[in-house]
């Protein structure tokens, strides 16, 4: 079922295969790159496993190959832009950049981005922030998938919100959607004939539910912490929304497809403050502390925000990737034919 | 057991009780409001309840009377304080402005507080941005009080975070702890011979609980979402440490006091953009889509974070607030005695 890819047979192919559905060579290769890194760490999800489904968007007209964000207005460290509904991931990746450059300058910048598309994993752009020395606090509203606490129908998205923090010996990347489980997730329990481990949705008849089926017919997950994720999924979607003056998730399930989404880049500079080595001991003073503990279960530990991610990074550079071969043999298809 | 007491009357009780513990006039005055607004909001545990704690804080010197935040760096639109051990309600107000100030500057402006102490109700800053047409990012780290996933012992502290935006029907303000429950609330259910209507944190052999009895046993909380608040927490933990240079949760723990906590104000101004009746009209159409709903409970409905909060304040300075007698008669015999 699964099949071995090397980090570079998977850039080769992909990098042909956007080009043939309309991409530059220069926008195929930083798609390549993004799904590639997604599946690199450990991401299938939203990395190569998304891939027929872009291409999908793509022939549909709702992710325009031509197109990329452009600056609408701004102010001081606030910027404003307009994706043009281009490739989510590529208006990410300006937009991010943007924010990084609007913080080395100003200490602090942020770019709300509307009209755009899904951006694959959300992750990728505060690894991106990171990896430039910068903190990033990234958002994207989505269509409704979860309901408003108190209320049957979905009318919320899930809004992947993430935190990024730079650190030498590995960056702090927290990436979570507001429903307890990702749909991605919960698929895989479906596929492997497993209960969720928590209750993670909702059936027909509007209780909390275990069994991944029932979650994937009403589409109603269960936002992290009731009330609570139901409450911050409903601020961050007013924060994308207002500061884009974009589309919300109301909008959003208007269309039987989503895109257009609205987006927020903020990153801040650490450096600002010239005290990079104090930053550094105060983040392995607190990591240590939340790892010197009794495990929950037998042989268990804690892990930080990234930790697990950059572990499969490694170990999928060195052993290669583990692929869907149904999934390997679409793409290889999408990129020949 | 309840008292019903007034706003004024409130407000000239404990100034002259603030007064009487060392602090000037105009600190007193501003105490005694803070104390009393989030009364208003309904937030008892936050307000009227916590003077007795926070004069007996005064009275160990965790909390100087004389001090208060002071600009140690700062560049573009971000800054670094340090609170010198003073009021956390006075130093945070002086931060939520000068965060302000920087947005109405600068589009986007953070304070990083460090060495400041509790200040009450964490939303109280969020409606304060938001009354100065400002959105309001603010969070504040405290001591151990729930695990890391996958550990025992608390190495986390519930990190109060609000996220504000102004709107002119009534602020959105959310206000949350990353614990599933305050511990004001499983105290509030233990007195009510109530169980919690979810598991809201681990017995003594580290399961999961809805018994708040075992809960305020262990101290130990549940993360809202599991690994996802728990992840959450951390992350907000080193943000506030880092950028402020301050104490982290690891250091909050090694005394047996807390104080000299790190904080984070983060403003934008939504101005920027001159669109102010589009944004408006945004946040109306979110709020009407997750109010149109089926209710999950008979006659229940949806709420937008800030609503109830904002109906108590309504309903308080109409009928008065509801105030324990116990508590009352501490407070009137420390501004008596």
């Amino acid at each position: 079922m699964f099949k071995t890819i090397q980090n570079q047979e998977m850039l080769e192919v992909l990098t042909v295969l956007f080009i043939k559905h309309g991409f530059s060579t220069e926008k195929a290769k930083q798609l390549a790159h993004v799904h590639t890194e997604n599946t690199l760490h450990g991401v299938n999800s939203h990395g190569i496993n998304r891939v027929p489904f872009f291409i999908d968007q793509v022939k549909r007209g709702l992710v325009k190959q031509d197109m990329e964000a452009q600056k609408v207005e701004g102010f001081g460290s606030i910027e404003r832009w307009d994706g043009n509904l281009g490739s989510g991931v590529i208006n990410a990746i300006k937009c991010t950049n943007r924010a990084i450059t609007l913080a080395k300058e100003n200490g602090m910048g942020l770019v709300a981005l509307r009209n755009t598309n899904h951006w694959m994993r959300a992750g990728y752009y505060g690894w991106m922030a990171a990896e430039q020395n910068c903190i990033g606090i990234l958002f994207t509203n989505t269509e409704p998938n979860m309901p408003a606490w108190g209320g049957k129908e979905a009318r919320l998205g899930n809004n992947p919100l993430v935190i990024s923090i730079p650190r030498k010996k590995g960056h702090i990347v927290l990436d979570m959607a507001m429903t307890q489980f990702s749909f991605g997730k919960i698929n895989q329990y479906k596929l492997n004939g497993e209960q969720l481990p928590y209750e993670g949705g909702f059936d027909e008849n509007g209780n909390l539910t275990k069994n991944p089926e029932e979650i994937l017919t009403t589409k109603s997950g269960l936002p992290i912490g009731y009330w609570k994720g139901s409450a911050l999924s409903m601020v961050l979607d007013m924060l994308a929304t207002l500061l884009s003056a974009g589309r919300s998730t109301y909008k959003l399930g208007l269309d039987s497809h989503e895109y257009g989404v609205s987006q927020v880049f903020l990153c801040m500079d650490p450096n600002t403050f010239h005290d990079a080595n104090l930053q550094e001991n105060l983040m392995e003073e607190i990591i240590a502390y939340t790892q010197d503990i009794t495990p929950m279960e037998p042989n268990g530990k804690t892990y930080y925000p990234g930790e697990r991610s950059l572990a499969n990074k490694i170990n999928n550079q060195k052993n290669g990737m583990q692929v869907s071969e149904e999934i390997w043999n679409k793409i290889t298809d999408l990129a020949n034919k």
